[in-house]
């Protein structure tokens, strides 16, 4: 059954204004938890943090992951048209087919990280519209994306990484970004695959002309998804917003997912509570859209690939986190002498 | 058979002074076979530093590692007695304990990344020196230290994580980074297991007080480790330079590691070439020591445990590495167009 269904821009501010919380109660328990631990208060730093957030999400005090689910979602966009990325519009399918074949990045660290890997293709003979002309997407299809999304997660999935491939795709997330956030083309856009100077500089004149055009500032958060969104960010979108309804936490990967959900914060403050950055991308603007929305990314190893390479590495971060939670033994069990 | 035999501070000095160097060979192999991968050109940032390091080292276009070993060292400080630490002495004792019953951090971590764990107990009923009154460690008794260092390497091991566990020993090893690196004590002390701002203070006096009495300006590298350091710091000096003698690679852990390893650069400054940091410290001078050694740590996780858990949080970062080199299909295999 679909966690739910979403077929006009009303229906999605209606299921990002109404959402499921933390269960406090796990979470103070897990907080107690950790401090019978053998070791000193807080020395696990953010895999303390970890824990504990999983513990509210999954309303125990000792969570577990069983059924880690890594979706990349694939999408093709017009404004490559521009002559915005250092690869052809064709290495999209090209990559959709790598990643059935299990030659790609993110292959290898599924299998590693015990995740379960799915790729969901969205039209991609069927590119969006050139946003320096006209909204990338129709409200119908920007909703059948955000549908798609939803209904990629798997039953009985407990921890979602979220992940895209798309040639052009830094663009649609720089100009989306730009149009939630505000600042200047140049503090969003970067080399994306490897633009050179020139590559870079057109991209920046592409974003700065489809944000003059479309006036974002008047435009609602659904809106700017569909203007400047491809069909893979409103995926993730979808994703993100289906997982908050089953209370599943989210690991983004890198600049794009994390520009894509950032689309949820404009309607609602606290709908991406539930939500994690795997990895602070080497893209130019993924800093400062991490700080938009006060979220530290839990890696930062210069990577800049998407795939939902970041946030696949990430996971086991959170299994470091789970193994210590779960198993360390307490002060009283160890017979360790507690702090004086 | 021992990997070599360390009795005086003529034999260390040699021993530092003419080491094994990296396969060029293997190492530029490994990265032309980045470039063929099916990414943009340096897109998995780290993951691609750490495969062609470990090519380098293991003198293998394609590396692995099959027996990953963690070490962790156990140490006692008389200068533990200047009320330097929020635990006791006693807890170095109970936690080799909870380590030999499977109940520390390290236990959960090392068996998460499939690391061969083992614990050293170096005299713990004898504590070395209080340092602010005389050396820590006679030279017998610190190259016996190193020593049993370099011989805890199992054989077979092809990776090595490096740890500690010691009360007091964040008073050391902020005493021998200050011996080597210079500046002020404020600069090099820390929190260490919890300390509030009046034993915060306490260990800045102690520390300054120690540094004034050695003099360490006209010390040797050697004499500032048996005058400053623990027998687990001395321990990890052996461990890190058999393993280089061996061409193994070596993560350290954090702070403590860090500042033992430091030592070498002050007699041969590529000595830790083979060595990388896992972790950033929350320990307040570990910063400072990672820019001295001008490496930069894998993870940030505001961790500050030592027992090597930072060390083997990293090491699953290097298994994502080497996923990655050895599994990714080639642009050529995938038939993926390479970049315009």
């Amino acid at each position: 059954m679909p966690i739910f269904a979403v077929t006009s821009a009303q229906d999605f501010v209606r299921l990002v204004s109404d959402l499921p919380g933390v269960d406090m109660l796990a979470h103070d328990k897990a907080v107690s938890r950790q401090a019978s631990l053998t070791k000193p208060a807080g020395s696990l730093g953010r895999l303390e943090e970890l824990a504990i957030w999983l513990a509210g999400w999954q309303g125990k005090e000792v969570p577990s992951i069983t059924k880690p689910c890594c979706l990349v979602f694939a999408g093709n966009h017009g404004v490559a048209a521009q002559g915005v990325s250092a690869f052809p519009s064709e290495v999209t399918a090209q990559m959709v087919s790598n990643f059935k074949n299990g030659g790609a990045a993110i292959n290898q660290l599924a299998r590693l990280a015990g995740a379960e890997f799915k790729v969901i293709e969205l039209e991609l003979d069927q590119p969006t519209e050139d946003f320096t002309i006209a909204p990338a997407m129709s409200e119908a299809e920007c909703c059948a994306a955000i549908q798609a999304g939803a209904d990629a997660i798997p039953d009985q999935a407990d921890f979602l990484l979220l992940g895209e491939m798309g040639i052009g795709n830094t663009t649609s997330a720089a100009a989306l970004a730009m149009a939630i956030f505000g600042g200047k083309a140049s503090e969003w856009v970067g080399a994306g695959t490897g633009l050179d100077a020139t590559g870079l500089a057109r991209k920046v004149e592409v974003v700065s002309r489809a944000i003059n055009h479309h006036q974002p500032e008047k435009l609602s958060a659904f809106e700017c998804l569909r203007t400047f969104g491809g069909r893979e960010l409103a995926a993730i979108v979808g994703a993100t917003l289906a997982a908050r309804h089953c209370r599943i936490p989210v690991m983004l990967d890198g600049f794009i997912t994390t520009a894509a959900a950032a689309v949820m914060v404009r309607v609602n403050p606290f709908s991406l509570d539930h939500v994690m950055i795997g990895h602070m991308s080497a893209e130019l603007g993924h800093k400062r859209l991490a700080m938009e929305l006060n979220k530290r990314p839990l890696l930062d190893l210069d990577m800049r690939l998407g795939e939902a390479s970041g946030a696949v590495v990430a996971l086991m971060i959170v299994q470091a986190a789970l193994a210590t939670h779960q198993g360390m033994a307490t002060f009283d069990q160890a017979k360790v002498s507690p702090h004086d």
